[in-house]
C-alpha cells in the first residue's frame, strides 16, 4: 500500500513511557531516535509536556515533561529528517510555559482529549498553532463515544481549529474493523480540509489490522511503536506497519536492529503485549486500569475471576 | 456478530502438535477436550491421521496418527456435544486403514492440500464421505496460489466433491484483509452449494482480524486454537474469536481457565506467538521453515541478518 500522503509517527517513548513512568534514559532515547531517523519514519514522539506544577519530577521521568533542553540532548549530532512531536493532555499543561516553535526542537504538538473536552482541546491546539507548531487533536476512548456528541465535536474541529490532523484513538483496544471503517469514514466526511489519523491499541491483537483498515478508508496519519511497546497490550508494531506500507522511503533494518538489541531485552524487564486480562478489557470495552492492577497482584493469572468481576460490575 | 450457521473448530492439539511432534499426553488432551466441550465449541481436531508405514511412532507422538482407540481414551466419560475432527495430508495416509464413521469416534475428516494436488484431495475426501464422515478440503499456502489454478480447483471442488466446506488456509500468515476479502468472495462465488472456511496464521498479528474479515464476507467455518498455540506464530486465538462472536451457545470461562492452568505454563516450555523472524516470513510471503530453524540456532535474535538473507534469496 503506497500513498504519498501517509505519515508514520513513532510513539515508542511516549506510549512506552506509560509503563515505566517515563523513565527511559538518554542513551535509550538516543538509540530509538537514531533508528527512527535512519528508517525514515516521519515523526517521533518523545513524551508528554506536562506541567511540573502538577506532577512530581521525583515520581516521573524526563519524558513526562519533555523539556526542550532534554530533547536537544537526545537529538544532538544525529543526522535526521524525522520531526519531533510531544503530546499534551487537556488540563495537565501550562500553555504559557511552551515557547514558540522557532525557539524549540519540537515540530508538532498533539492534544489528547475526550469528546467532552473538545472545546478546551481546540483552544489549546489553536494556541500552539499560533506559536507555529504543527498540531493535531487526538480523541481518546473513541469506542465509548461514537454517537452524536462525537459528530458535533468533529464539526467543531473542522470549523474552529487550525489542526493538521484529527486522530481516532482506540484507547481500550475495543474496536473491530467495521467500527474503524465507520469512524474513519465519519471523520473524513466531516473534516474535509484536514487529515485523519488512527492510533490503535493491541488488547485484542487488532492494532495493526485496524491501522490497515484506517488506511483503506483514507487515514494518512498513523501511530505505531517499535515491537508494539505501550500501555497494557501495547500499540501497532512499527515493524509490521513499515512492512505493509512498502514505501521506498522506509528502511526496516534499523528497526529490526533496535528490536534485537534493545526491545527484546527490555521486554524481559517490563510487560506489554498479548496478555489475557488486557484481551478481556478490550472485549468488554473497558479501560485497562483494572487489568493493569491485576497484573501487579498475586492473582495475575486468575483470568476467570477477573472476567466475572467485569461482567458483574456491568450488571450491577 | 451472531450468525447461526457459524461453526468454530478448535485445532489446539492438531496445530499445536506441529511444535512438539504431536507429543501431548492423554491428561492434557482430556483437559482441552473438557474445556472445549464445556465452552460449546462445535469441533475439536485431535491431530493428523498419518500412516504408521510412513512415520515412526518413536519419533512422533500419538496425535500424528490419531488411532481411534487413543481418541476414545481421551473422550471417555466426558459429556460433550463437540464433534471430533482429524486432518489428513494428501499422500501421507493409507485411506484403506480408516474405518467407516459408524465404527469410529471421529465425525469429520479434513483433507489438507496444495492447489496442485486438488485432484488427489477430492478423491480422498470423497472416499471418506462414502464412509459417512463429514469432510472438508483445506487449501494450504493460499497466499502463493491466488491465480487461475485456484479458480479451476474451486470449480472442481464444487462439481466433483462431496465436501461440506472448503477452507482458505493462510499458511504463511501473509494475507492482509483485502486479499482475504477477495479470496472469500471468490470461493463463495464458485462454491454455491458448500460452506467456506478460514484458517489463519498469526505471523503478522492478523489471524484474528483476517478471521473476522472472512466472517464479514460469508465464511462460516472458522479455525482457532486456545491462546493461539500453533506452528511458528500460531493461530487465531479461540478466546478472542469467542469474545467477538457473542453467540450465546459459547462460554468463554472454561477457555480462560485452561489458559491459566495449562497454556500459560506450556508457553514457558515451548515457543509460539509474536516473534520477529515469523513476522518477517509473513511479510515476505515465505514458509516459516527458515525462521523456525533460526529460532533453534544461536542466531535466534539476529533479525537483520535473517531479513537480508530472505531478501537476497529472492533477488538471486
Amino acid at each position: 500500500m503506497f500513498r504519498k500522503q501517509i505519515k508514520v509517527l513513532d510513539c515508542t517513548i511516549r506510549d512506552g513511557g506509560l509503563i515505566n513512568n517515563h523513565n527511559f534514559d538518554h542513551r535509550f532515547v538516543r538509540e530509538v531516535y537514531k533508528a527512527i531517523s535512519t528508517s525514515g519514519v516521519d515523526y517521533m514522539e518523545m513524551g508528554y509536556k506536562n506541567s511540573k506544577k502538577l506532577f512530581s519530577t521525583e515520581e516521573y521521568g524526563l519524558w513526562k515533561f519533555c523539556d526542550d533542553e532534554e530533547i536537544k540532548r537526545v537529538i544532538e549530532g544525529i543526522k535526521s529528517k524525522t520531526k519531533i512531536s510531544v503530546m499534551v493532555d487537556v488540563g495537565r499543561v501550562d500553555i504559557e510555559e511552551v515557547k514558540p516553535a522557532s525557539e524549540s526542537p519540537v515540530d508538532m504538538i498533539r492534544v489528547a482529549t475526550y469528546v467532552k473536552d473538545i472545546d478546551k482541546a481546540i483552544f489549546m491546539a489553536n494556541h500552539f498553532a499560533e506559536k507555529d507548531y504543527e498540531t493535531t487533536i487526538n480523541i481518546m476512548a473513541i469506542s465509548r463515544d461514537q454517537g452524536a456528541e462525537l459528530e458535533e465535536a468533529l464539526h467543531q474541529v473542522e470549523q474552529e481549529s487550525k489542526i493538521k490532523a484529527l486522530y481516532i484513538v482506540d484507547s481500550f483496544g475495543a474496536l473491530y474493523q467495521e467500527p474503524v471503517e465507520r469512524l474513519i469514514k465519519l471523520a473524513k466526511g466531516i473534516l474535509k480540509t484536514r487529515e485523519v489519523g488512527f492510533h490503535g491499541h493491541n488488547h485484542q491483537q487488532l492494532a495493526f489490522s485496524n491501522t490497515i483498515e484506517s488506511i483503506i478508508h483514507g487515514a494518512n496519519y498513523l501511530d505505531a511503536t517499535i515491537y508494539g511497546i505501550g500501555r497494557a497490550a501495547g500499540n501497532c508494531p512499527l515493524e509490521l506497519l513499515i512492512g505493509f506500507l512498502k514505501n521506498p522511503k522506509f528502511d526496516l533494518r534499523p528497526i529490526l536492529d533496535i528490536i534485537s538489541n534493545e526491545l527484546v531485552p527490555l521486554r524481559n524487564k517490563i510487560e506489554w503485549g498479548y496478555i489475557i486480562p488486557y484481551a478481556i478489557s478490550g472485549m468488554m470495552n473497558e479501560h485497562p486500569r483494572a487489568a493493569m492492577a491485576l497484573r501487579n497482584s498475586d492473582k495475575k493469572e486468575n483470568y476467570r475471576e477477573f472476567y466475572e468481576s467485569l461482567v458483574n460490575a456491568n450488571l450491577d
